[in-house]
């Protein structure tokens, strides 16, 4: 942590940031330049939040910290990646996941067709939302219990594992009962009382990027959960809002590699939600593989024209197929130049 | 609603998306133009969200919605403007009501002292966080029941009645015992558990906007409020994420005007956490007044220093007591040309 | 400038880049902490953005620049605030400017009407686009030299200065034959080749922040204009681009705050481009006085829905008369406590 | 184009309104709704822009533009999609152009030795900047027409063909003779002069999307070249700004499928500008092309962290020599499920 001192700063002023630094259990460091002050803190990062206050005190311009402030999913210090068991599939271990489903459980007829053609198609996990986070009051707000009912009775017939939004701490118990995997969506990045309580949970969590947080702001959102004792975590990237309208969300894959580079936890991508477009799917598919991707979570729809949630980003059935085969083309080469040097 | 058709439609595509508008108890009106053709859709807002999925069906290029997707919040077909009674004190009676506190409670001293100092320089309410979101787990989570016993005793002292942040659910009731308002944080703004349960408390809410909520969805947040019964909804602007970072948020002022144009709600402003720097508060206060903003929630701390969160942006007492003197300063007058027409 | 050593640091790292920051004509400062070493630079700003190369570095993690690096736009060092004269007119003297004009000149009798209703009204000087930056190429681009000596003539008329945004450097010599201010709009305030020019005319500048600008992006593209030797620069704060989008553009009154206690240079305030919506227009522009703007620009047409750019927008003469008054309108009393305490 | 009016509308306002689309040669198509009517317009884009302004007309409530704006570059009613050349090299053409070079020319040894270097690993043409538009008037411009001889020298040597950036209307003659590619960057995307001069220039142009601007902007500004004469256009897609901060700015690959769904021109990738981290371009680089990138711009510099300029995201020679073998590695395969059906 950087202290960087005011031009007209006094001595007394820099003894007494001094002092507040040491007693909160910190060293710290005094340059003086031409210019600037400056005071380098050392220390721990628990009391780095106390010691950002000094940015208030008399003869401060701007306190600087320059470590990360998470711990348990940073990668410094470790040297093997978290792998995360959900049933008998493992994300993380090299060979990508695919979850698909639709949106919202509607019937049990819909999800089973769902199930069926997604898995001869070739996804490895099943989706499907029982409670739905929705904009308005007045939207289809999910079949609760029923759905999961019937998100539990597919994964039996077909063997794939089932990953569902929990949307609040007092759905945690019922849901883990019926799910493989719990879902945190995006808009409860920061829903600390239900992270809290998922950290107790005997799941897996599926934890999304919140749409406007910066990665490091996710990380954090993690470190809740593995502070609280949950280890098995995926990091879910499925893109930032932006000025950009014409697609539903800005896919942020640099974020994914980033995420990586940071952090010892799989990654997966939803590329459904972050372009809100179906035809962009398969090819935003094949980035995501290509950028280091675990995993991806994709909407599937029998009639997606009819799809009581995210009609118009869920793929139908032949949509998926075609994605899956698009995934597994080779790259195209190389241009070479035509003069030999 | 608008359903724009791509530009080789087939005339089946068209009867299908008619057939499917009328099925969902809407009319379809289909003009067809040189270029495009278009069908306009005329129905019930509910239907309109089902809808939306037909961008997903053969010949369908885009569905474009025209209305609003809120009822109850609008101020379509209302005469007048909500006032909520908070206390003794009113919001959006015309006088600005300008709240102060700390960030967090830290102590009974810093509370009580806080408390008595904001009355005597002009406050007309309460803050002060018991429960606090921390984006990092290591950082000050408040102090929780023992925090809203000093906010109740400090209220019954000053008279001032107490707004504090409720994080989830399970804690509506409690904080309920103890706070004359209850504050929804921009992190939980689209937290529909606890929107559902607030709908049902007894007490007034105070709706922050989200970090990168647009103002119609932090509208429909409200309407979750309303559509459950509880239409003594304050909402309050605190600042918006975007790319510029020396200031904490982006303030966005003309969102004030805009949901007031839009919504009979009354609105309040935060500077503290929209601009993170106390240096511009007292000007951005004045400014929010200026607006039309019905008040102001301001963040004050005895040794802002030493603050266990948010230093930098809070006002120490007499800095809370310049703001209150800025506010009350004319505006400057207008220019003149030299030259007489 | 502060230089983050990573965690495996080696020593002849260390010393290799205290060696480049020496070899750049600064000196570093080691400070050894438990977890991280960082280096402390002190020295001249030209060299900083050498020195930010040292990222590349093995062995460093970060590097952090902590000063501003703009010299003659800063307040630092300065007694006193600039003001800048347009014909009769002075910007940044403690009155406000209303500049107001239509978006396009589109004909002679437009301009004279508009030109004398605005004068009427209240208004010091004329604006009125001639060349116009336009997102397609196929929509109205401006009447040009013709519009230039419409200008003229109106500003004659009235006796009000006239502001013109000048396109490109071609351009600069016959603007500043007509006009008395020349505006460099939002979409070039990072063309350094116009900059450059505009350095060397003989009229003072309005420099339109861009839509995507920071407020030290901005200070340093003012930057740019007083190095090149044009000290006569006024600011225009006229909203950045964001997520929200029922609003043109997201209007950033704290930046004007901001910009002020950065910069000795006067702030006016462009409401028209920054909510693109006329409802809002009149209780902005007063927040706008209110933050401490030296001045707003106003676009006004006499019939906005014919307006061949920017109709919605735009105020008509009735509109503009009402801005004006409820500018001058006293702000609404505080609100206070029941009890006494 | 669609007129949505307001709830109170009367007859008269409709008629006004659709006699005005009249006026402007469309048709205006009246669908009388429950709550609202809604105006339907049919005809030209020219029209569209001046219709518009309606937005401010009594009774309108929002005017909706649903056809796309641009036509030259569209894909509707093409077959096939363009390809560029430039000397013996093709864009668009299904193999990969990989165009490779430091951001900055800073001398002539330096450039030799970085063509040579990125010539052997595969790139495929020479970028280096002799213009260079920097944020601070203090920072490293460029070395202007020296480094054009350079860059020519290179080329010549090597057999890459080279692109630079021109930044006025001044220098596009003089870039002309010694590149054989032009250059937009992010900052000029809506500089109209410079779109307008280099639509008649003789050398194709490589055109950045601006750090705020949509896909359809960004095909808007193409749109200024090809409606101006020349079609021989490269987008480039180069990150864009949001509130992320750790990455320089961020990478909207999405967009590059997008953009290229929407126009028949070829897209390439900067994920040096958009990520600004060395460590990610690789994995970033093989997204791009597993997007359907037409090719890649890399930085690549010597020793990265002397450069003048952009050092952190440049890559050293071995680096750039592990992303063309990092680019050519087969994709990850697809986890199965260990359950048969």
């Amino acid at each position: 942590m950087i202290i960087k001192m005011s031009v007209n700063v006094t001595e007394q002023e820099i003894s007494s940031v001094a002092e507040r630094v040491r007693e909160c259990g910190c060293q710290p460091h005094i340059s003086r330049g031409v210019e600037y002050t400056v005071i380098g803190v050392v220390g721990k990062v628990e009391a780095f939040a106390r010691l950002e206050a000094l940015k208030a005190a008399p003869g401060v311009e701007d306190v600087v910290r320059i470590s990360h402030p998470f711990k348990l999913v940073s990668r410094q210090g470790r040297d093997t990646r978290t792998t995360v068991a959900v049933g008998d599939v493992i994300i993380g271990g090299g060979d990508i996941v695919v979850i698909a489903g639709p949106c919202s459980v509607e019937s049990r007829e819909q999800l089973l067709n769902t199930a069926r053609a997604v898995r001869a198609a070739g996804a490895t996990m099943l989706r499907g939302g029982a409670y739905k986070p929705r904009t308005s009051p007045y939207d289809f707000q999910g079949l609760g219990v029923e759905a999961l009912m019937f998100l539990k009775e597919a994964s039996e017939e077909t063997g794939l594992p089932v990953v569902t939004e929990v949307m609040g701490t007092e759905d945690v118990e019922i849901v883990s009962e019926y799910a493989d995997m719990l879902q945190v969506g995006a808009r409860n990045m920061q829903n600390y009382p239900l992270l809290r309580r998922l950290a107790k949970a005997n799941r897996p969590v599926l934890l999304k990027r919140g749409a406007s947080a910066t990665v490091k702001e996710w990380l954090l959102a993690a470190e809740y959960l593995l502070a609280g004792g949950n280890s098995q975590v995926v990091l879910c990237e499925r893109g930032i809002r932006t000025f950009e309208t014409d697609m539903r969300n800005t896919l942020d894959l640099a974020a994914v590699a980033f995420a990586k580079e940071l952090s010892h936890l799989p990654v997966v991508v939803d590329p459904s939600h972050a372009t809100g477009r179906r035809s962009l799917i398969p090819m935003v598919s094949r980035a995501a593989v290509a950028v280091g991707a675990d995993g991806l979570i994709i909407e599937v729809h029998p009639e997606p024209e009819r799809a009581l949630s995210d009609g118009p980003q869920s793929l139908d059935f032949d949509g998926f197929a075609d994605l899956i085969l698009r995934i597994k083309e080779p790259m195209p080469g190389l241009a070479t130049v035509g003069v030999t040097a």
